[in-house]
């Protein structure tokens, strides 16, 4: 109720702030008898940890998991599963300056307001090192989901600022610092030297961001409220700096015609995809396409207009270290959210109908 | 948890088919002590009624509702309120023909590899006739919002189809059929053409909303997965025929910078509302603003290729009464989402924070 | 949130008042595919009825339910079922007299200090008149139960006020109006002759029912706070009246040792039943046994010192129609209670283990 | 929804097994505000813990909590509070021997079946070590609850086995290894020489413990299903071992009249409490007392008639640590859980209706 656990029958409940001394969560209702270690939770983290790329945050954390429970002999036992964190590169003194005064676009004026007493040091729990327990716990959910349905999870970058980056092929994704679907080495140049002006100018940018979940059961989602796409959305939304979120055609379903939007079905299957994978708010077992918008990273250096606790008017710069882009480290959060949503409702679906069924062909891919 | 539930401290529990007796809800957790009869919401239910112009679906409904409880010498008593709206204007015979096959675009496919069961008379659960009830809900909240914190709620269409509707005041958005909120009656005529075109044609188009919220308290919301901003993107994705949300600037926001998009702040208040009202999931004070995307029509006249339920192929005319642009009814279920989105964390900043406080200045607008 | 909706997955949400318009429930999470019609409830609804003998309240109810959803050609179709039941037989006028002051032993005087207005007539939501939807939705669950995994349910009364009405056989249950299962034709001339007293006197009196569920599946409740047996005694403990719960050996359990209370296991199956078919919080697969301890009704005839809505001090003496012992009408009431548990249970099971095993023979009975 | 958490807005999400490297929770909902610190939590711990006479358990833990997260410069911020306590003194070989067979009265057999895995070094997740981080969390509930209303806990053993212990004072309650709330010191050697001669003879016994609540606020709980004394009994019942629950007159209530079991008012307060403090679900400002029954530890020496994975017959001795009587510390675990409970509905009811009032007098006390 308070914020803080994700997903109602597989929960994932996190804790901790940017400079304390562990962040973490407890995933709560992962189905008994699945083979887990540490080693199926760490790559995820890797791909997602800061000081990978001149392009994001320098900051060093091993964000080296631990398993604490719910794992018995190499195998989950159906009970809680906690995962623990330890931070180890905080230097709270970095944000001093920013404790009494609120950054424009950032947390610091709604966490103050809210509660009257906020944790300032790394932006404290609204951090986005709190994306670490989550993809942590996805990593689970994407094991489980693999093996029950063969589901997998793709993500890439489709924009950096105002430079599109077509996609080219998923091989790509892994072979620059960006999550590029693309092996345009000029554009991956172009992506770079972006970044780079823009640390300089101590300034910051948004990204677009796709993924996407292969091999989904039909059937899966509630309707009326929570339809797999409005959890999606929520999943999506929930992330840090999001500003929006797209199923399948989006907003361009907006100038689309009835004959051009609906997609037809054939013996074969369905030959387009512009429902992103679900109707009436339940998964068709096509591919699920999610789109996401992520705003440019709020603490920049550049000097800001803003005011103090008091009222009174100041100028904001932000030192510490910060992703000149969030959007670049953002693919795998998504993939994770996307993961998180579809394991939660696969369960649902069990209890409700008992049964999970197989994916129906998408011939349109 | 089966998904007929929205919200969590003002839940509200809908129930109904197109073409059953009677559709209706369950409101709980409506504070006590305020003023309510059924005068307070019919007026929002008028405005969503079917029949209202040529450009909507003709089914006749009054959508006239009855309280049955929660209510005592005119004041709510803190119990349950539920609403009830019985269903006069039924013609299930015109969906004889879509019983055994699925429209392109439609929730007939997934309903029945969920359900292995459907109703198909006039989309059964799937029907937007379905947020007549929510609309009725979230006349209470409107009410309650409105008296505590003086909360108001204003939406429009910003684009039909291709089409364009730039924003000028609200005062016309009850002046033409669309809720525009344009006095331009050039543009009002081109759009009735295009409606009339689209009819005759067999044909359906999508349609941009935009909603905002006005004296919003500063703080409401739950960091790191109930956001204020992720939950509305639940709500709104959850509405029928929606594909994408924007908070604030949006999509907008990935090409723009950190200089650009971060809100700056001023002892007078924001001089800006690129955030649209929210930041780190938080409340800032502002107007909430909030963008959707809404597909066209998938009941068509117009044949499509599609299967039936043994996987025949078959071409699937859809006769029956349909919006060919549901967007047009689409502005007060947006608004009756947001505003039960706000009621919902009022309650709950309440329960965590004891009070709630004040809206900042947005001198922005 | 609010209090006014029993169970996770199979959610029931009730509303109305004694003296509304109506009272009914939403039944959220009914698997599809079962068969169902009015002719499903109304018996369960008429065993629990008022005016059934001279020892229960006169009102005169048909308690006559309709299904306003959710059903489609005679079959559950997973989407919300509402079951309204009209209120016939109001005399809100006998209520004039404790609107403005408080029953001892009665909501009244919680409900004005929680809310700071209440209906008055009939108890309104307090009233035991709202057993009644429940008991309507639990119609639906013990359907199911039954078709799944052949669960029945019984329930007697063991106990009226001092009166011990030791066990016979469930036959005579339905023999007599106390629910007794007792063929001892003295025993129930006393009991009739004990409640003709009471009511002369104007007084009332206490009562102590016991339920089973048999054939109930191995495997169901959670660790380690949502255990079968926890939320057993919350369901009852929530029946109005109800003080005391006890699971198996209950209370005796206190002087028991442990090589007397630990039921022992033989390859044929359990020797015993201290257990009352939860161990851990998870159902053995014996049978489930429980008791009630039901308070003497607090709306009596003999007037009681109290005080009025001010404070000052005043004689309350109740009119209207009421049981002088609602424990007798209590035994159909803790069945759908335990119904309710059970098939929550067994969705969650079925979410989270992916099916349900068969029970475990219990050879003690 | 998987049964880890407990409790909707003050909610306490646990993780571990007896013998795994850790155990704790995550306390989700803590208003901010509240001066805390371990110091604050300890002491509460060091009442439950293990090892403090020779009629517990000697498994030697020293149970010191460290506070992860939700705490800046010693005041809550809002966030998730959580609690970690290692695990130092595991000898899982003591359990070798039931690793494949059931113990009767024991959860082995219901886990086994549930989840198809089990750990059963010290009985895993079933093990009471689960209630450590319960009480920690309680501890922060007690205080906040104390700073708001002045409500305070206090529990006793009021039987022991068939050796009934009548209440003297609470101040003997911390003189005794029993919490008797007695000075009658042939009382207590009766008690200790009891629970010797179990102890040698390889046996166990049960136990009954009251505690109550003071200074409880008017108006908690909500009608009709999350009804104050529905929410702790839930809470009572899901304790360990606990096999009975008793609100006020409990049992006794069955023989009682009417005329006797309404609590009467007088303008100075109520004259009596046989409600126990709740009237229709909702607290009346009397103090909250609850009794319950523990049954006998199901791990004794006494060699018994069980089976094994397969179903063959067996003969089950228990080695290891264990209690004789588990009811000797459940006192601070009862008292945890009403904690619990009343926060979260002293959270709901700020949610519902704003403020909380101030409690009635009870001159009965």
């Amino acid at each position: 109720m308070s914020g803080n656990t994700f997903g109602k029958l597989f929960s994932v409940t996190t804790f901790g702030e940017s400079h304390g001394p562990a962040i973490g969560c407890v995933i709560d209702g992962c189905p008994p008898g699945l083979a887990l270690s540490e080693a199926d939770i760490q790559p995820e983290l890797d791909r997602r940890k800061p000081g990978t790329s001149r392009h994001v945050t320098q900051r060093q954390e091993s964000d080296t998991v631990e398993i604490l429970s719910g794992v018995y002999q190499g195998v989950t036992t159906g009970t809680p599963i906690a995962l623990l964190i330890r931070n180890e590169d905080q230097r709270s003194k970095d944000y001093g300056n920013i404790a009494e005064s609120f950054r424009p676009g950032h947390a610091d004026y709604t966490y103050w307001h809210k509660y009257g007493v906020r944790d300032p040091r790394g932006g404290g729990r609204s951090s986005a090192r709190l994306t670490a327990p989550i993809v942590g716990a996805a990593a689970v959910a994407k094991k489980w989901l693999q093996q029950q349905y063969g589901t997998t999870f793709k993500g890439c970058m489709s924009q950096l600022g105002d430079i599109p980056v077509p996609f080219q092929d998923w091989v790509h994704v892994h072979d620059n610092p960006f999550f590029a679907a693309s092996g345009d080495a000029g554009l991956i140049a172009h992506m770079e030297a972006t970044m780079d002006d823009l640390r300089k100018a101590g300034d910051s940018i948004g990204a677009r961001i796709d993924v996407i979940a292969q091999n989904v059961p039909v059937g899966l989602g509630q309707p009326i409220y929570d339809k797999l796409d409005a959890d999606i959305a929520y999943a999506m939304m929930g992330i840090n700096a999001v500003k929006g979120v797209e199923i399948g055609a989006g907003f361009k379903s907006v100038a689309q015609k009835g004959t051009e939007h609906g997609d037809e079905l054939t013996p074969q299957g369905f030959v387009g995809n512009n429902a992103g994978g679900v109707l009436g708010g339940i998964s068709t077992g096509q591919d699920i396409t999610v789109s996401i918008a992520i705003k440019p990273t709020s603490s920049i250096r550049t000097p800001r207009h803003s005011i103090d606790k008091e009222g009174n008017p100041v100028l904001v710069e932000t030192f510490g270290r910060h992703d000149p882009c969030v959007g670049i480290r953002a693919t795998p959060i998504a993939e994770a959210m996307l993961a998180l949503v579809l394991i939660d409702h696969a369960l649902m679906h069990r209890a409700q109908c008992g049964d999970v069924k197989v994916a129906t062909p998408d011939i349109s891919r």
